[in-house]
């Protein structure tokens, strides 16, 4: 008899999932066509350079739980490939031409880009969710997403290049709001899938090393071909610094001054959010280097002071930190959007952009993402979604079949089969 | 006292491996020369993709054995970087232009793909033969290969820009028959080694997620400049569907409504295949979707349903299973570009393909393949090649220095160092 | 109270790379700014190549210690993300325009470039340096670097596109002056440590197999466009060949015919460091051929035979091997390198490049590196440098949070905490 717990997917997710892909697939044949015209090329190598970060960056950077491998890169894939193709549809809904949207290699660019959102709030709910949750996250988020993209970029008129504010921030704090919703008490002390072990930490260094690589195709695929070599360059420095700060501060905040691989996995990569508003803007390297730096320091105490308070006081409980990667690095990025074109301002350059929309931008994209987040956190709070239990969190095996002798292996006890066990007779 | 069994390799591996590579680069001598006039250097990003593909994808997605990740990768990679000298050989022969053949970026990545059909047919009798099984199999594959390709794409005039038919169809059932005709009774029932671990699947999924995201540069590699924007948007749009179908599958088929890693590592490139034959003829993302959605379906239903049935039935026993990921999308994309080419005909559009000789080159394609691979079957059953028995099959231990922790480790047994004693004393 | 061996960083390392982020950032704020122009956006997809085999590709080929993995991938980001900050100052010092360094792609792929050196040297001292030795090595070696640059291609107008000398030839013979000095006769007999588990191999396969497949990248980065494609030609003939005679030679070097992961790993590379000099210069890939096979012939009797040497007989420990990968293939391209333009010479073509003047370059190349690393070495000799015990050395756990589970696991035993305690009492 199934509990309000139960687990088992086979029809729910399954039906839910083709239902989905029929749908998407009725609606690309009514509105979806190729772009003619100029084919932007060039751009192939940064979509390319983006689709490693979305599905090895991501996927990879989360497989840091000891068991929770399978269902962080494997859920990621699901989020992303499902997602790409209702991002297609939701950003092109505001730009469509004859009532037809037009896809071309910036348009695959800008659909990954919409799967990150979601993949940034998966995050914070990380081992916490169901499939099937993740699915309906997946849609909201990336419809909400679009809508406050068009209203940033379309009526405030900001500027956004690498997406600090409309991403980064956007998906943490989403994330954040439907953590605070769907809050457990029974996960307010650490659970004991929650950690890592050697190997899971090298595998989520393959997930953080692709992203900070290709950070500078990131926050350059959609600039102008004109500025798209500054935003390259400064994004390559700004990410180097806040690496270097990264080692300096995890050494320091450290009680015997080791290094943390959560703050190597994570911090290093604040200089690529942070910079990405005005990556295109900047007139200094040095500039970029100081935006790197100072998101590294944000970052790093982030993890080591803010999480835990946010986990303990606000009932927020952020599995992959990714408040102090996406979250106040994305914030950073929007408030350094405001200071750049305010400078530009007053030293007669160009009025495009202006402080006022930037900090507009800002302030709208947070505000959207906490109700959206709080919104879809309540729809996700339906008990019959597959949500695990507390006990079984963190834990690839309700979802996924997961080989015998890992069982042994990682658990040091057969309690999967037990677990299953249990499930199976609630 | 060496058997017939006998799996020393030190002479004639060596000797062997030596002597190719001798006779390659004197062929190359007599033979290969730059291509001169217009460079392609717009294609090396999209060779460099191809590229990651056959190494690292190939790869890494055989790691899934718990004790044969040494062999997957590392005899992929012995197969790849032989293989592409050969290839570039035996498909320069078919394109001389006054005796010479004419090396450029776009050989490179023909060359790149000649290997793949190896790699593919390696994935059928992976862990059941011998390196110079495998450099046999190479050399005789890729010589009949570039026999089809020639007869496909020269006689028949069919198109297969992504190469469904001549590379993923053909490596799959050359593979099959090799297979069959290697069949060992002593393999019927599932080997104690085939089986994967937790963190097998892991780096198998690097290898599936390198292949994923980089499967549009394989498609639209050899497209036209005009076309080449359609085949990476279709074959984007196709693996999205073939992966959101496949995990739908996936929990549909399991009694109880997991996930299945073979399937998220396989069956979500299916779309891949499948699209490969018309990435660049069709007219409408939403025909690549419903391309990849079928595949998906497939290939799912292939993993579960026939794979056990060939082995048991058929005495075709596929360790990767390349037949529900190469071979049935191969046949359906190779279907695909029949059906277009007779749509786009009666439409009044270019008469270039015709219906009648994609389902000849089809045909043609899968009829070589079976013959092919059971001559090159027949010749690897000579007994002096070094071949595993039955009880050491599926393990690298055979063919590789293992480290002695991990031989506690993995093997829970000292049963390696056993082995190699009774190996000795033979 | 700290003993002459203290390893905790706490204060140490944290405030020294934060000073030299700072003096990093105010000397960009002086000296740097965007070049204008013509922008070379082609390079990207190049840049990004090289970027992929700096972070990823050193990073993971050194994972392959069992313990050291942590360190292998972290340090190699701190050096790189360090380095190519200094290496553009270092760099860009030599050709200032205006009195100010003028940074785009192609100064960033240089700036990489110059990390590689220190990556290289990193490898001979693995598992034996702390992080404050690293950045001091990095600063020392990038701009000792530099100059030699200058004085190779500057003064003597060699040519060496693919930096066989300046940087493979240098960074080894560089970090192996180094590690005569930082001689510790308690680590003649091979540390418990130093070696390798089943799954730590695959992940140093993952930094092999991105390091073996962009080669053809970094061999054409700098070339001219002209000749650009050619050095791509020449890398991937050469890297397939040195591939193949590495596999025959390292069954034909086994008492019992293996495969040795160690020199799959590297050797199979030692084909892109030898033909890097004058892969633009050949006008045969038959050529290439020739300088991959005679690399991968060096490459492994280097491993089999001279390493244990070097170790036993001249006290120069070389943890990765690096003599064998970078050493000697690198001094092979240089001889290729004068050879080839000699014969050029002879034939009458351009005396741009004179075998003189590459001569000198090899030998001022080597000289400097050695000297340099000897004093280099003689400087991270100062006590205070937070350097482990012989007893620690390969080992995270002195610079790194450590997950718990994984050192019951690999470790066998509880000696990591033992170890901590014993270094905080000392």
């Amino acid at each position: 008899m199934p509990s309000a717990l139960d687990t088992n997917m086979r029809f729910k997710f399954s039906i839910f999932a083709l239902l989905l892909q029929v749908a998407i697939t009725v609606l690309f044949g009514i509105f979806v066509k190729y772009k003619t015209g100029r084919q932007s090329e060039g751009l192939h190598p940064l979509f390319q350079d983006v689709h490693v970060m979305i599905f090895v960056g991501f996927g990879f950077l989360m497989t840091f739980l000891k068991k929770y491998g399978f269902s962080s890169v494997g859920i990621n894939m699901l989020i992303a490939a499902f997602g790409l193709q209702w991002g297609t549809l939701m950003q092109g809904f505001w730009h469509m031409e004859d009532g037809k949207i037009c896809v071309d290699i910036n348009s695959m660019i800008n659909a990954d880009f919409s799967t990150a959102t979601a993949l940034i709030s998966f995050g914070a709910v990380l081992g916490k969710t169901s499939p099937v949750q993740m699915l309906i996250l997946t849609i909201l988020e990336i419809t909400i997403f679009a809508c406050n993209e068009h209203l940033v970029t379309g009526i405030f008129q900001a500027t956004d290049v690498g997406a600090s504010m409309t991403i980064h921030a956007f998906g943490a704090y989403f994330g954040l709001a439907v953590s605070l919703v769907l809050y457990r008490p029974g996960l307010k002390n650490k659970h004991e899938n929650e950690e890592s072990t050697y190997h899971s930490d090298l595998f989520a260094m393959i997930g953080a090393l692709f992203l900070w690589i290709f950070w500078p195709s990131f926050n350059s695929a959609i600039a102008s071909d004109s500025d798209r070599t500054k935003a390259i360059i400064n994004t390559y420095y700004s990410l180097a610094a806040s690496t270097v700060v990264t080692f300096a501060l995890s050494s320091l905040v450290d009680r015997t001054g080791k290094f943390s691989m959560v703050l190597v996995q994570n911090a290093t990569l604040a200089g690529g959010v942070a910079v990405g508003t005005c990556a295109d803007l900047l007139n200094h390297p040095f500039a970029a280097m100081c935006i790197g730096a100072i998101a590294g320091i944000i970052s790093v105490l982030g993890f080591h002071f803010l999480t835990p308070v946010l986990a303990s006081k606000l009932n927020i409980h952020d599995t992959c930190g990714v408040h102090n990667l996406h979250g106040l690095p994305g914030v950073l990025g929007g408030i350094a959007g405001i200071v750049v074109t305010a400078i530009q301002r007053t030293s007669g350059k160009s009025a495009l952009h202006t402080p006022g929309m930037q900090a507009a931008a800002l302030g709208s994209t947070i505000g959207i993402a906490l109700a959206g987040g709080a919104l879809t956190g309540a729809i996700l709070k339906l008990p019959f979604l597959g949500q695990a239990s507390d006990k079984n969190c963190f834990d690839d095996s309700i979802y996924w079949e997961v080989p015998e002798e890992e069982k042994l292996h990682v658990g040091h006890s057969n309690n999967y089969d037990e677990q299953s066990r249990f499930e199976a007779t609630m």
